[in-house]
């Protein structure tokens, strides 16, 4: 009754047999085999585009990578004030760009506001040499709160960025739970949806370490910095084939969509159920795999007396993430010790 | 006949069945698994020594990583002029460090000589206020030129260095390959020969990617620092274990001796036979799983034709990497091509 | 009738006569010189305690230097969503850093807002490697909205940093307006209030160009660092005399005293009449020589058409900025065309 | 007889009086004010060519600045192994790059070896992801030799650069110095010869602190970006007046070539007679305002009992130099005292 994180999760055993496989011979190193190749292809026709790539470790480099190539030093990014790059990564972002601004914007339910989007524009004029102008909008999908941005909000926001010259940074570290939540397709999520870079993150979803850095079309031109900036940060790997074969294993078949709707339905059975338990509310919609919920203090002990492991979040809520391994066993004894 | 560098060649089996095995149910991410413990605790036995340690997914990084907690943004870091932090990381240090600099120094077969660094401490001193005053000395061992210090030679430049108040780094991508060579304990090469910081690179013998930031105990108080910087470089891998399990696996038993053994064995055996050739002379005495050798234009085709792949050096020699897995028929295939 | 800032002002004419005295024969260069010791005395007397000094030619730089040397580059500062270190310097505290971030915190008229504090505080644990822990709390004083904190706010706010261990840096660009404005000692409103770093100002308040960073006891250890990142700024400055020469005079028979105190009566007398006329409104406490008042569009124009040159202020309200020579003429003038 | 630097001497008196004339009344700040469009206006004028500027309190800064827009954090500067900018900026074109390297390369008198800058050119490829590419050829002009290049020496090391797309950076500290030296104009000696930015000094020939930022029409769209990080560095003075007046008063009437014609005889008589004296010889052609001889302990011990201050180069010379000041009955004092 593991629900601290997906990042506790095992891999799926199909990743693991991948690398294994990978393991034949000599590859040419840093990004130049096969597999690496291969991945891209995938990526070019899972997302109906012609995109770059390139892959690393974590989620918090990948964020940081692709800001750092669409965010020069002397601007900022606007975010949700709960957004992982601002919160959760040691001002990777701002290493990483060499020292701009994120700035945090308020919004319900980890959902940026439109008004505070507006409001931030208007007070952080484009010209003005004494301030960082915005460059980058960077929205998490899915967010921080378990929520996903409806097509319709994401298009409202990335065209007020996009009007005003700024590029669009989608963390995706939970892109295919927010994906099949939406029932769209990739590119309607993506780049149909004004996103210029999206970082997709697989370690969350299935994978041992595997987060792709997507650009799309409209900024490929910087995949040569990317890359130059892949190596000085240390992220490329000299035996590359094995991310490679994580992330190609992991997209062959949608087993990534497979794993993403296994995650979201227990969580979408432990939202519903637990939130008609006496003592319980939910705190946000659970669109993904992810489930806050408030919970009284006697609730919230008999939970852990049961076993179940959650984090207590800051904003008061427990926090409760599934994975693709969550079993309807796990739900059920959770849901038993919230009876009482 | 792949001689173009060891992080061409695949991983040993004995990591990819660890890893699979570290795959078992949920575990602490970032680091706090139990695997992760272990790969310490070992060190520590093998070390003869409490120390910290770090897992990275490259040398560069763990190069970096280490540069950036000894060396202060407005220092300098002293290595060879052939140091590959110096020419083959993308400016890494530099970047981690905020801005430090590298001061590249002369000497034979990639060793630095013990002129230059006094040298270079002399002209630039430690309290002046209008110059980078220096902070670490960095030595690799094996170094860049496939050789490796004698422990006598690592005393006579850590101790000029700690004079000074320098610390010193070791870059160990192939240290298990330089060890062997030199037959001596893992802490005589290390911090009984003044070393403060080790990367102790696996990837390179035999690992998927795995490298370790070792901070002994004259620097083991920046631990703190160091799990800082590794989280915002995107280095604090989600699920760590699976580094940890590589690392492990590689460490016990020896098995890390045993195959750079293999790989040193290769090369000693290419490099003596291949010097007698008739258009061939060894650029550097071959102390590790690297030969250099200067050959001559139609000799160099006659060994392309065979089927050998190697580099050519920038110094003009041909360069050839040997491996945990390169086979004698493959030594044997270069040295019949060789003697035309 | 120019309100628009105190930078526009001329300097006052006895720091010019004082940077002519200056140009006598030869001076060590760098600081070195004996000008610049006198202004480190001087300050020693009337701050009545030990303390180390640097001078820049900006408020910015001298901001961003205290900073530098007070807060890592994996940890934030904390400071008013208003403080021109988070609005108008280009970001150079994250420049100066190398990567901190600035949090910005709510407040009324320009003052921390201490629950605020409390939360960021408590949303930003110290230890949690995944975030960048607060290390600094910056105060303006006067502050952005014209407002003096009084030694009751200062020290709760600094009592509540310094109990989690940050430091407490002073933003005194217009810190002898704050001063003749509380009535109090410049200790009293500096490290006797808690305050570890102050950026003492000058231009604002008659000088050419000429602030001087202050390292109070606390953390005057840190003066060999805020020196070299003196020189690797560019801030060092190699005739250093001239600056010296401004400061020195400023503070000799309390100049900097008279000036803020005329700057402060035309600040005073403006509010107190401006707000007395119909349309009018005062925003905030005019504490020292700056005066925001909201205005009706048609007495906005009526200032305008008389003459008068003022700011609109990005949160709607006018601001009127008075210095050292502002005339009672000019106050009259405003005041004339605002009763109609 | 004070010989240690030309940053020791007395500004102009004419630079005095442009201060003090500068000071009436308002003036619009951050250099939006009419002396310093007049600077640019003049600097057209001088250049014969359309340009841009930014004026700075040292050259460090000018020079890191101007390195900031043309290198990326990821590439490399070549300069000369004694130049200023690797020797005695404390690692500031680190700093303002985000981390680029500077290359040091060997040659005679200071002088950049014409081999030196192929064999660089040929070890460090432009399109290698794994080293930072040279983006800029440094050049000091007069050198820190105290030697000018020719015209032809320029282009020859220019063009090469250019050939690999380059840019050029000149760092003029004394280009006046330089400048009567060759006897040219000052379009032939920058962007007639290749130079794409020039840091031209006034603070080491007359000024109090005044350095400009060049840049010429080649990389003129870099104009924002060197006003952003004017900014961001606490470089954008907000009396900026001041130092136009400075500038403005030095460049008018030609007031710079005859300061520099001064230093320069001063110094050039100097090293004639001097190294007609036992026990003294020219360590490299004195071309501009100073004058480094080898000096026997007993010669190099009568100059200073005489009076004479000097410093003693790394290098084992002496270093004399001359300002705008230096007086003929100095320099007899130093040569009485050579004689013996």
């Amino acid at each position: 009754m593991n629900f601290l994180s997906d990042t506790t999760a095992p891999a799926h055993p199909v990743l693991i047999e991948a690398i294994a496989r990978a393991n034949e011979g000599f590859a040419p190193s840093y990004g130049a085999d096969p597999l690496s190749a291969q991945v891209t292809q995938r990526l070019r026709d899972i997302f109906e585009t012609d995109l770059a790539v390139v892959l690393t470790v974590s989620g918090t480099a990948a964020n940081a990578l692709a800001l750092s190539v669409l965010c020069p030093c002397d601007a900022q990014v606007l975010c949700h004030d709960e957004a992982h790059i601002h919160r959760d990564e040691r001002g990777a972002p701002e290493f990483f760009t060499g020292g701009a601004k994120l700035l945090p914007l308020q919004g319900e339910h980890g959902k940026i506001d439109l008004q505070a989007l507006d409001s931030a524009l208007a007070q952080w004029p484009a010209d003005f040499v004494h301030a960082p102008p915005p460059a980058v909008l960077s929205l998490s999908q899915l967010n921080e709160a378990g929520c996903a941005y409806s097509l319709d909000e994401l298009h409202v926001l990335t065209s007020r960025a996009r009007e005003r010259g700024l590029f669009v940074h989608m963390d995706g570290a939970r892109f295919a739970s927010a994906l099949v939540s939406l029932g769209c397709t990739p590119a309607e999520m993506s780049w149909k949806a004004g996103v210029d870079a999206l970082c997709l993150g697989a370690t969350k979803t299935g994978a041992l370490g595997a987060e792709a850095v997507i650009l799309f079309p409209s900024v490929m031109d910087r995949l040569p910095a990317l890359q130059a900036r892949l190596k000085r940060s240390g992220h490329m790997a000299p035996k590359a084939r094995f991310m490679a074969a994580q992330m190609d294993a992991w997209l062959k078949g949608d087993l990534w969509l497979t794993l993403a709707r296994q995650a979201n339905a227990a969580a979408a059975r432990l939202a519903e159920r637990l939130a008609r338990a006496d003592g319980a509310e939910l705190a946000h919609p659970a669109d993904g795999n992810e489930v806050f919920v408030r919970l009284t203090p006697a609730l919230s002990q008999r939970l852990r007396d049961a076993g179940a492991q959650f984090y207590a979040w800051p904003d008061g809520s427990a926090r409760f993430v599934t994975s693709w391994c969550t079993t309807s066993e796990e739900i059920d004894a959770v849901l038993k010790a919230a009876r009482g």
